[in-house]
Formats: structure tokens, C-alpha cells, sequence
């Protein structure tokens, strides 16, 4: 862990976890609205689309500012152009992709078929020597000891690492001390990181496993 | 939502959501171990690997059995088989896809990367006529109102939702109406279902966005 290094505030937030959460959420029932064409609606509307009562929407989105239209609801559009700019998803963030193999191709396409092109891969990178020289996105992927240049040149945010379980650790460990806070993993493996760093773990296996539990203790009882 | 449905058992389940998210976790840190030909271990080097005190790990792993060998840890094989065994993942489970288009496209990738093989998609399905007679990975896509059908001869237990957001309520409400209770969910949008079905919701736009609201109050900060 490097040391005297400065806190990333997200630990110091003052919205909730628990409620950034929800906020996606809800971009999402907006965008569904507005393809619907309505244009005012009201916490009442939106509980019906998850399992968050009114009373808990209208306190979530005060986080935000005030939008409601007296008494009447708010406005789809405002209310959504609102979300984007405090979530910071009306800005594009650089990454770097680290791990340019199968794993790393599906990273790549998740990516791109977000909505808001939020995420903007910059370069690409290898732990392998093999890999080096190929291309992922018409990007050349590069050599990992490359990476440091990059960082500094290309205002890079965020890391995503897509490499095999054995090399995840290694990885995240070059990008945490080259001042890379955030970081999205797709691989398999859940790397140990200082607190301050924001780890978002996005393998399947690590969250369906635990479906499976349910699945056998069900047919267990039948049995 | 379908009255006088069996309830499954997950909500009733003895072993808290939160250890057995964290089981996974320890599965990925025995294999790694295995790897580097370790025979034993101990919950002191288990935390090594984590965020979790080797007392919460001692605590987390009787909840599969008693597997320690009198106080000099565990044996690495013992362990990761039992785990295995417990989670459900020593066998197989039959899955229908829903949506066989680049989404649904991503989501085969990420669940044929999966090491063990626990995830079997036996049939692909769209909500869309015009892909209807397509194929995807060597499947024919087939019309979704055959999904009954299938769902009867196949013994399939969980539904993976690959259509886009529009799409994603209708269909999962199909798949609940069907008995389908395990639902893997990576379109952008998270479905309102009844309580007792267990629903994860994989998109990872679900997952990042909240990271860039981070990202800007820090940058607000600096400036």
C-alpha cells in the first residue's frame, strides 16, 4: 500500500451507499418512461417499477436536489438529466483495459453497449509478453510496464482488469500504486486493496455462485 | 405474480447472504492456492487474500462443516471440494437464455468462461420474431412462446435474461409464471418480482455507474 498517499473521498460521501446504488436504478425507469412518452411522474409510479417504497424514493432523490413539481411529481426529463450530471454520467471517464484475452474481448463488448458511453477505453495492456503487439478494438495492446506512461499522458481514472485469476492481484496491485482508484474487475478473482480504493467486482461466477446454494438446499427438502 | 406458488427456500435459508457471498470468494483463493501447490492452509492466510478478519473466516467455513485439522488449518483440497459441494457447484444446472442478440451474445462468453462448468444453457429463446430461426452458439433461437414447453422436458431452473431493457419485466414475468425462480439478469434493466425469487442483476452499467458520482465529487474537490 503506498504510503502518504492521498484518500479518494468516496469513503467520506455524503449519500449512502445504499442509495447510489438505487439512483442507477432509477436513470433506467426514467429512460423507460420517456420512451413511453410520459413526461411527469411521481415516487408513487416509480415504486411500482422496483421494491423501494415512495416514501423511500422521495427521500433517496432528495440527495440530488430538489426537482418535484409542487406537489405534482417531477419532470422525466429533468429529473433524469439531473441524475446523469450528479451520478457524473453525462462525462466521459479514460480507462485503461488490462488484459486483452477472450475475458478481455467480452469486457470490451459490456462496455460498449452501455447506453451513455461513460467509459472510454484508451489502451490496452498485457501481464503477457505473448500478448503484446496483438490488437483488441483495433487498440495495440501494449506491454504492462508501459503502463505508467500512459497514465500520466492520458488522464486515466479508472482500470479494468481482465486477466486471468492468477495475474488479478499483480495487476491491480501496479494500478493502485501508479494512482488508479477505481477500478471495474471482470476476472475471477477478488483482489485486496487499501480501503480508499473502489473495487467494483463484476465476475458472474463470483455472484451466482452462491444461486446454486439455494438450488440444491431445494431439491435437498423435496428429496 | 402467481398465487398459492410454493415458496423456495432462500429466504429461509440457515446460512446468512452475506457468507455465502463471501464463499465464492474463498473457492477463488483455494484454487489459487492449489496452483502454487499449497497443501494447507489457515484462516491467518486465507485473510491474507481478503478484507475479512481470520476469526470471521474460522466462523464463515462452520457453517459447511468441521473440516479444520486440529488447529493446523485446512486441508486446501478438503476444503475447496466441500465448498464446491455445498454451493451446488459439483453439479450441473439447466439454464434457457432469453435474447440472442450481442447481448445475449456477451452473456454465453461470460458463462462458458466459467471454469466449472455448473452453468448448462440448454435452449435460447427471443422475445423478437425477426430472430426467431437465428442462431447462437450453434442453438436454433426459438420462439418465446415455446418457452413452456421447454421448461417442462428440459428441467431447467434458471433464466438468463439477455433482451434489451424494454423487454426485461415482460420476460422475467414469463419465466416467474413458468416457475422459474433463479433468475441471472444482465440486461440494464432490474425487474420488480416477487420475493421469493432470487434475482441477480449482472449489467455491469447496474454496477459502475455510482463509481463515476465518486469520481466527479472528487474532482469538485480538487476544484
Amino acid at each position: 500500500m503506498p504510503k502518504g498517499f492521498p484518500k479518494t473521498n468516496f469513503l467520506n460521501s455524503d449519500v449512502p451507499e445504499v442509495v447510489l446504488n438505487r439512483l442507477p436504478i432509477y436513470l433506467r425507469i426514467l429512460n423507460q418512461l420517456q420512451q413511453q412518452q410520459v413526461k411527469v411522474t411521481n415516487s408513487k409510479e416509480l415504486a411500482t417499477y422496483m421494491t423501494v417504497e415512495p416514501s423511500q424514493i422521495r427521500k433517496d432523490l432528495t440527495y440530488i436536489g430538489r426537482f418535484g413539481l409542487n406537489g405534482k411529481g417531477y419532470s422525466v426529463k429533468t429529473l433524469k438529466n439531473n441524475l446523469q450530471k450528479f451520478l457524473g454520467l453525462d462525462a466521459s471517464w479514460n480507462t485503461v483495459l488490462i488484459g486483452g484475452g477472450r475475458l478481455g474481448k467480452s469486457a470490451v463488448d459490456l462496455i460498449n453497449q452501455q447506453k451513455n458511453k461513460t467509459f472510454r477505453i484508451a489502451a490496452a495492456f498485457d501481464p503477457s509478453p505473448n500478448m503484446v503487439g496483438k490488437r483488441i478494438m483495433r487498440m495495440r495492446i501494449q506491454n504492462l510496464k508501459d503502463l505508467e506512461r500512459t497514465l500520466k499522458t492520458r488522464n486515466i481514472k479508472i482500470g479494468i482488469i481482465a486477466t486471468s485469476n492468477n495475474s488479478t492481484q499483480v495487476v491491480a496491485n501496479i494500478l493502485v500504486n501508479n494512482r488508479i482508484n477505481y477500478i471495474i474487475n471482470f476476472s475471477g478473482f477478488s483482489p485486496k486493496l487499501p480501503e480508499y480504493v473502489l473495487l467494483k467486482n463484476l465476475d458472474p461466477g463470483l455472484q451466482v455462485e452462491s444461486m446454486t446454494y439455494h438450488l440444491r438446499q431445494s431439491r435437498l427438502n423435496k428429496g
